[in-house]
């Protein structure tokens, strides 16, 4: 079935039908005063809920709660703080956790177990239930609170990531939204830290898993800011079926939109964390075709986005092609040195694993833009898939050399 | 059988008897005017010779070239230049390292078969052959030239590397060399770029590939600076006998004095590669015990030194221990929170996953020195390893986004 997917304009996690959202400062990091830290996400009813979390084996207590939670399937609200990571606390992080969650379900008059919780900022700390258990009590619910949630998710971000598309598909109609933060830590896979989204789309839950799981392959899988993987890693779909029909399946005849509306809204937010990487200046997008495989092209597309030589050649407009080519050939995906062309834009610098002469004023100009495309193809078969990244800056040492002291 | 295993004062890659070197300025790279850049080791005697190389898909013309040579076994010298890496340089990177190692046997008088090359330097450029056909002929091979092999290796390293060490075990005396360049693209496996070991010691070849293996597991196996791994990645070892007495096997009385001088050779090599990774102003040695068992421990290790977050960390001096428990957690190693110490020199900061309030003072000057030492203990089995790298640096980034322009 045909699709109009259209952008929100000013779109926000909240955007679908039925959800609220809300935020205050609860001046959780003492070092930035003011600053939005505690939000809360509701819906005003039940949701089919999903969750991906991080592969380390060291989990922030909030993904331990909010994994064990989803086992159930279903959740009415999310609440979340950056500032401090409730990671590596122990059993009183659990606590704490837990507690966040029951202020938040009081406050909304739902079930504690209905609310899941993230948190992102410094591992290590405890969370300081002094000041968010008043705080809680100051957040005011409103459909146009998706914006400050964007902003309290914030740590070295500097900018809010958020979005929503409006989808047609036959007589059906929905909105999905999304808002995540990232910055540092950001890596294949789950290399996300947070995103939460959201939809009014009535969905079934397994099909709600296949759609999440094949987005979040496609955009957070694929972004790479330091190599870095952070035991808060959280994505989070919550579908609340505001806008009425029959829950969607794979079978359904909405089933295609809804996951090419869902991709659409995890790649724009994925491109988002990765140009805003920590003292990013350049967003880095590398495609990588005629892989042997698909699971080779989206190794080598990876290997390219995060080789620190690459990123910081590309920080520095240097033409080093050669660092590209070892990056793909490190990766461990099969490739022929004599059959690789690489593209930097539309203009090729590589052909048949020779150094072309082009057009070096074209070349220094596209170097210089905010966003760098490189295509490499391996020339072998048919595997291709996309990695974003950004440039190395000194200013990436600089955030992160000096985060506690 | 004991064994008294002494540094050699000033010992270079030629202090074991019956080898020589040589380098001189080619001007391989332009930019670097008057820097020695091509130099040649050789032995009295022909050696028996083993390497290991690059786990790269792209394989520098030299390492192919050395590769197919080493597969008899013997060698009698190695040409080495830096300034171009003759990588991605197709067919005619591998005719210029033929001829490149044909020059050298011919000034030598041996088959060019058993000459080795390696080369360093920029990726995906050809090897000037017109500046280096005559230079070849100016090289003067002595007992000293050691330390100019050693300085025209260098690229980015800001100091030669290099040692060399006497054993003395039954009636048996021997002495191994090495000389060694570092900087970039450092990481594991084969982080070393280049490498090259000596000995008089009569050794046979299938003891010889077995105690180099041995080593460099232990050493290049376990350092990084950035992550990336080069396509000239080249470690050699070549073993000439002149000691005399009978081959060294591995049932001989003398084969753990070997291994160990050997081991001892390659870590002390390992450490000046990582301490002067690109940008470097600290060693960071991580050592973890306790894990579940040795490929756990090395993977733990390796991904405390590899992390970003904690080379910037430590770069600031800024003592934000999660990051060192999240990257033990990301490795894929087994842990349990709650039994985690962490170490920093000898004082404990973090015991059974709780932060200590160890003194202030102290752990800042420690984290000050030229070299900082952290040791975890997962308390869960018996493996244990250690691991070297660096801090992540401004500098770091400086050096390569300017690299070629």
């Amino acid at each position: 079935m045909k699709a109009v997917i259209k952008a929100v304009l000013g779109g926000t996690v909240a955007s679908p039908e039925g959800f609220f959202a809300g935020a205050v400062s609860a001046g959780i990091n003492e070092r930035a005063a003011g600053k939005l830290d505690l939000a809360v996400l509701s819906s005003e009813t039940p949701c089919v809920a999903v969750g991906l979390f991080t592969t380390s084996k060291l989990k922030s207590a909030p993904v331990q709660l909010t994994r064990h939670r989803l086992e159930k399937g279903r959740a009415g609200a999310v609440a979340v703080n950056s500032g401090c990571a409730n990671a590596f606390t122990g059993e009183h992080g659990l606590v704490d956790a837990a507690e966040m969650a029951s202020l938040v379900a009081e406050g909304i008059g739902i079930d504690p177990e209905e609310v899941l919780v993230a948190s992102t900022g410094t591992i290590g700390m405890p969370l300081p239930m002094k000041r968010i258990r008043p705080a809680v009590e100051q957040i005011i619910m409103s459909r146009d609170g998706g914006h400050d949630l964007a902003k309290a998710m914030m740590t070295t971000d500097t900018l809010p990531k958020e979005t929503a598309v409006s989808v047609k598909t036959g007589s059906s109609e929905f909105t999905i939204g999304g808002a995540a933060k990232g910055s540092g830590m950001i890596h294949p896979d789950m290399a996300t830290l947070l995103c939460f989204l959201t939809t009014d789309a009535p969905v079934e839950r397994n099909f709600l898993r296949e759609a999440l799981k094949r987005a979040v392959d496609l955009s957070f899988n694929m972004i790479s800011v330091d190599g870095d993987t952070s035991p808060s890693d959280t994505v989070l779909l919550l579908a609340n079926g505001m806008a009425g029909g029959e829950p969607i399946t794979a079978e359904s005849p909405q089933a295609d939109a809804f996951r090419q509306a869902l991709e659409q809204v995890c790649i724009y937010l994925a491109k988002l964390i990765a140009a805003d990487g920590e003292g990013a200046t350049r967003l880095i997008e590398a495609t990588v075709d005629g892989a042997a495989d698909l699971s080779q092209a989206r190794q080598a597309a990876r290997a390219v986005i995060s080789s620190a030589l690459v990123k910081a050649a590309i920080h520095g407009a240097d033409p080093n092609w050669g660092r590209v080519v070892a990056a793909v050939g490190r990766s461990g995906a099969d490739m022929v040195e004599d059959r690789i062309d690489l593209y930097l834009g539309d203009v090729q610098v590589i052909g048949a694993g020779r150094h072309l002469n082009s057009g070096k004023r074209e070349i220094n100009k596209l170097l210089k833009g905010k966003e760098v495309n490189l295509r490499v193809n391996i020339n072998l078969g048919e595997g291709s898939a996309t990695a974003w990244g950004c440039d190395l800056s000194e200013e990436y040492v600089a955030i992160n050399s000096e985060y506690m002291t």
